[in-house]
């Protein structure tokens, strides 16, 4: 089997992203990174950490640690460390849209991303609520947002909804389709058979028998075991509070939340550096870091790596599951 | 300085509290515990568990182990392990209340209390919501929920709220009451000088400068500002998934959530077992398991007594630091 080809894509020029991709690059891997960023970042990020870089043609074999193969998407400004430049906005999407295409035609096998500064793509002229809906709707797709680390899995039933609008969003059909994209995920790109789905309730104690909402009673329950009916292995409706005791995590594959905050205090707590972040339902592979830019810290190689090198073993690790359980043409 | 004299009350006669009483009295104390109970019932937890209990007058000290004082409130049925009845119910509720009029009377230092069947309690005829809200009534006062492990403390500023009704009950009225009475508790009742309170934001990521919801803005940071005034010592409002990490939780006394399901999952994953209920606000400190009556385990000494004997020692530190700060006459 020839090594998984990943797309690596180090997002806002100006935040930890350059340097993460350059940490990242001297680690030893089984499968090739092609870089599609300007190659001063880069340059420029090695420089500042004194770390050995090599940047090669895209087509090349590019697996040997300090070296990368690059398709160049030059940005009009280089910025410096910590100061985005709205100016740079559309290289930065171009470079997310270009390695997602390369993905669609078949000719990489996945895709992973470090953080986009949303202010500053917004600031640059161009519409941009997050990658994650960027690359959905470039596929066509509907997709599902799934953090995890060693400890736990989360997908969410929605994403970034202020609070008030998440008891109507939770809705049998969008409910359906996020759980039927998650357990398709967990045995396509995990290689699970028949994997066990903790569905979280709405409400606190999941609603105590319609005493603290109705919404399990109404939505959850019924939806769930239609679900049943056709195969899927859901457990739940669950009280969020106890849902995560360790004990209770060894018993499921993951946990699907209502809402942000329902679920992401106890992956981040749990086990933050090693987080990551993936996008379920593309056709392709697609994990990202689970931080921000932290433009405060950028250029002085005090950023840790650890979540873009999960990102990328995960990418990596899925881009072969799929091609052992046949999703991949 | 005499030790602290605290009621014990074990909650549901049929639940496993009678049997977390009887292995939580095994425990060396140096306080004296005080149960409101049957006699009959903690007897055949006792027996049920084939351990020493040797039952005194309620005058005599009780810190030896195996030792109890008992103040004798009749159940009208000695229930079988397992099955609540509704008979009972008004003796489980005078029980909590003639101990927490001891302590609001002076002659008890403290109450520390097992699990309360919610539906035996209502079945039986009396309207009951929690032995929070039942000691907040009794003692004419406002109180706030903490829950506390070795790891955090978690408020919450609202508690058994069906989602929908969250974002609405997030008003700054209530929320500068649940606010002053978490600083005066963790000053009064652990001693610190000047408690550093994190309190998170109502929506995702705090609702991101507006574009995740408009809460934070117009109600929360306002608020925080005002109190600042006061001199309290806010941090916030955070964004709940990333309040909770590690090496940020070292940096305040305690996390003030939204919402039960913002804030529990974090504390129940990161030592369910230790965790204990806290009433503040009380003129008398009253601490709670932080689990349910486990009818399944009832009378088979399977049940953990880790909590409540977490909560009587949580409870006899805080009436000792009541005298030390003066807060007691």
């Amino acid at each position: 089997m020839t090594p998984p080809r990943l797309a690596l894509v180090p997002g806002e020029p100006a935040g930890v992203g350059p340097e993460l991709c350059v940490r990242l690059l001297q680690q030893p891997r089984d499968y090739d990174l092609i870089a599609y960023a300007d190659p001063r970042s880069l340059r420029a990020a090695a420089d500042a950490l004194a770390l050995p870089l090599t940047l090669l043609p895209p087509d090349r074999p590019s697996r040997a640690p300090g070296e990368v193969a690059v398709v160049e998407i030059p940005n009009p400004v280089l910025p410096a460390f910590g100061t985005p430049e709205p100016a740079n906005a559309a290289a930065v999407i171009q470079a997310l849209r270009d390695a997602a295409q390369a993905c669609l035609d078949g000719r990489l096998d996945g895709i992973v991303t470090g953080p986009v500064h949303k202010a500053a793509i917004n600031q640059g002229g161009i519409a941009y609520t997050g990658t994650t809906e960027l690359l959905a709707e470039q596929a066509g797709c509907e997709v599902v947002m799934m953090l995890a680390n060693a400890v736990v899995r989360v997908a969410l039933a929605t994403t970034h909804l202020p609070l008030r609008q998440v008891a109507d969003a939770i809705r049998p059909e969008p409910l359906a389709r996020t759980l039927r994209i998650l357990d398709a995920a967990l045995r396509r790109d995990f290689g699970l058979t028949r994997p066990a789905i903790a569905v979280l309730g709405l409400n606190p104690h999941a609603g105590e028998a319609g005493h603290l909402g109705r919404e399990e009673i109404e939505v959850i329950e019924p939806l769930l075991e239609r679900l049943r009916g056709e195969g899927l292995n859901l457990i739940g409706p669950l009280p969020a509070d106890t849902a995560f005791l360790p004990a209770k995590l060894r018993g499921y594959d993951a946990v699907l939340a209502m809402y942000h905050d329902q679920g992401l205090p106890v992956l981040k707590y749990s086990g933050f550096e090693h987080a990551v972040n993936l996008t379920l339902g593309l056709p392709y592979p697609r994990v990202a870091v689970d931080h921000g830019t932290a433009l405060d810290l950028a250029g002085r190689g005090l950023a840790d790596p650890s979540s873009l090198i999960a990102a990328a073993t995960a990418c990596a690790r899925i881009a072969r599951t799929r091609r052992q359980t046949g999703a991949t043409p």
